[in-house]
């Protein structure tokens, strides 16, 4: 225990030189979606193999078609420690439009903002600044160690905000290298200044495009309305027979996989002080439209959904045009929870769909993408090292939420890697990530850092 | 009845010259919608003037912002004779594709086709043709007694192919002079060969667009799906309830002054051998989808429908985007039959509308046209003598029909002077108006001719 004191008194005693490495590598443009910048995402991933040769990692940077990757590995303090895998990403988002930025954005500052300090500049916050905390955190505890308390290995990319394209074949073809006990990605926020977060669930996805057919040709509304098929129509009470009066999926089998949030995490997420008009009234509504009887927090993190992103069908120009469609789409997804199976569903959909189709009519599918949902269980010993430790660091106990969407990286370390993911990062509502100013808060780097020293520390604890 | 022999028999001895008159107005290429065409359409115009000039009428060439008027009027016989206004349009299509002709299409000639003669020809048909079947049953009663047995107003316009945007301002500026007792209206078919047709109903419209708005801005369906309201969803509910099972529009007092057809006129359109198959299956359809019970011409003629022109909703490009849209939309109509009222059917709907927008969502609503239907009564001495007449020309009896769609110079007709339509033509389905190789029966002119002789002479018997 005198140990971690040690390492954390290290931490707070080299930040200001942990900031001059922030600054220095928040220097290199690193905009991954320009070409103009491949050199600056190259340098950046060099910049990162030298400081971490520097704390005694075996690091390289290794080419993929797009821009490289990072991979270091360093051993444990024992050959039965764990192993962690960290994820990063150096690329940032591109600066425009400049004139709104008060600041240079590749030239960080330490400013007071509402009376806090802030580092400004593009990916202090979006992940410059969260990857270091943990690079920053292995080096204290190499400093007063000499060594880590667990074997790490870790993975940068330089392409996550153009799509991570590399990511997939890297993962396959270095599958062996990089498959950890589980994987640390520190992507994600606080749920508040003080309150510290592991994200716990992420809802799975299953996307489907529907066509329905009718008549052979567009048809005159006049000639043929009221004896002619209208796609349209057809279409609407699909999707209004996809949910019952209490909101719930009407689909066979839909909450097969489905469980219940255990009662002290919901505890929990109505402790949170985010009530349903809290969470609505930013988006300018005010009821929440899905199950009866639940929160927004757990409709959101925990229950799983069908939701329409599109429609269209007919004549949808100027004006009016008394058309009776031969067609009508819609892109149809839905949001997973627990186990639900992807390829059930969308089973379950089309089934659905196609009882509902007349028979001169015709329907037509188009997959786009299936995901499951990921789970850490609540009483994983992961989460709950994690949230003690984060919870020893902040003024706030740690809380467990779930995520209504889906970070890619996690579903391919689970799906290709067999490996879970723990969620957890040190990013604030208000970093304007992918906007001008961007800025990541002094306390969010230094706290951060100290805080995955307590976590790398837990995870050795009984 | 001696006199209207001998006017038939003049007809027919004058076929030969009428068909030189046809011929030669077909050769002037008033095309409306060409500019490069304006001096063409004048010239159609006064060609008309002079010949009506020849006949003994009134006549003269009427400017308008667009294309001119033609206005022309003989006395009846007596003066307490009917006064009938005959409607056409001098101006026609224009002929692209040209390569797809077979023959010029501004020279006419007389080609056989199916063992039938065709008078070849842009605008042969549609409506140089028809509207001369009038003007030639004029001239052999002009020949033969020296007098027209009603009084007689034509009115030819120069812009029906492009919109008609002159006719209401001159409908409206000269109401005294154009009001009659009622219209003849010669843009329409034969039911077939052999069976003259007189469309009684024509349906309303009432267009709306129905626009739902849920959030401030289009949201992450992962961020706020399972919380936030779709409108999609909302539209999509709104459309599947405006029919119960039965087919029937569920607005309330939707069918008021809805009358059922009377049995004797569903009678002669059973027998008029369009099966639901033989409607349907050329637009790849088999089964009526409105309201069931109903055949599909009582379905298109005489029962008024709710029907989505359009709708739109949430990202519909390439791909795939998990979106809850801000807002969706839909173009809705309604056809309307008998008395129903397009303000009350119009009210209902927004009422309709309204009752079903969650109480933090909104909906705006935007007026695209109504008018009523137009409907002759089955029982009118007008409709009566005019099937009478045709029924003695051609080899079947004249059949009573409805139309699908509006025909706006009749609702103009009925709104603007007060003015009941009688539609009749002798067209036929296969006369490619609109298309390359348009014709005209020789037997559509000829017998055209006969019967509109014959429905003057009846117009004037008890």
């Amino acid at each position: 225990m005198s140990d971690i004191a040690a390492v954390l008194e290290r931490a707070d005693k080299n930040l200001p030189e942990s900031l001059e490495r922030l600054f220095a590598l928040v220097r290199v443009k690193s905009i991954s979606t320009d070409p103009a910048y491949a050199a600056e995402c190259r340098r950046a991933a060099e910049w990162l193999v030298k400081e971490l040769e520097v704390i005694g990692f075996t690091a390289s940077v290794r080419d993929t078609p797009g821009h490289p990757m990072v991979v270091a590995h360093h051993q444990g303090a024992s050959a039965d420690a764990p192993h962690v895998l960290f994820y990063g990403h150096y690329d940032v988002q591109p600066v425009d439009p400049l004139n709104l930025w008060e600041t240079d954005p590749f030239e960080p500052q330490i400013l007071k903002e509402n009376g806090r300090d802030v580092i400004t500049g593009r990916g202090t916050s979006d992940d410059k600044g969260q990857l270091l905390t943990f690079v920053e955190a292995c080096r204290a505890y190499k400093d007063v160690n000499g060594s880590l308390p667990v074997k790490v290995t870790m993975l940068f990319e330089g392409e996550e905000e153009s799509g991570s394209p590399s990511l997939k074949p890297f993962l396959e073809a270095n599958r062996d290298e990089l498959k950890a006990d589980f994987a640390l990605v520190c992507d994600t926020s606080m749920w508040d200044r003080d309150t510290p977060a592991i994200s716990a669930g992420l809802r799975g996805l299953v996307g489907e495009e529907v066509v329905v057919k009718a008549a052979n040709r567009d048809l005159h509304s006049g000639y043929y309305g009221g004896a002619a098929a209208n796609p349209v129509h057809i279409l609407s009470r699909i999707i209004a027979g996809l949910h019952d009066d209490t909101g719930r999926v009407t689909l066979d089998g839909f909450y097969e996989g489905v469980e219940e949030t255990p009662a002290e995490i919901k505890a929990m997420w109505d402790k949170l002080g985010t009530s349903d008009e809290k969470f609505l009234k930013p988006i300018g509504l005010s009821e929440p439209s899905g199950e009866k009887g639940r929160s927004v927090l757990e409709l959101t993190w925990a229950r799983p959904t069908a939701e329409v992103n599109g429609i269209e069908g007919g004549y949808t120009g100027e004006g009016f045009k008394t058309v009776i469609a031969a067609r009508a789409s819609a892109k149809v997804s839905f949001r997973l929870v627990g186990k639900q199976d992807p390829a059930k569903i969308r089973a379950a959909f089309r089934a659905y769909v196609r009882n509902r189709i007349p028979s001169d009519c015709s329907v037509e599918f188009h997959e786009h993408g299936g995901s499951p949902a990921i789970q850490l269980p609540y009483d994983s010993a992961l989460l709950n090292k994690a949230k003690d430790a984060l919870s020893a660091e902040w003024p706030k106990p740690a809380v467990v939420i779930g995520m209504g969407g889906s970070i890619p990286i996690v579903g391919d370390f689970q799906k290709m890697l067999g490996m879970e993911s723990l969620l957890a990062g040190f990013a604030l509502a208000d970093d304007r990530i992918h906007s001008p100013n961007e800025k990541y808060d002094l306390m969010s780097y230094h706290k951060g850092i100290r805080s995955w020293i307590r976590i790398l520390d837990r995870l050795v604890q009984a």
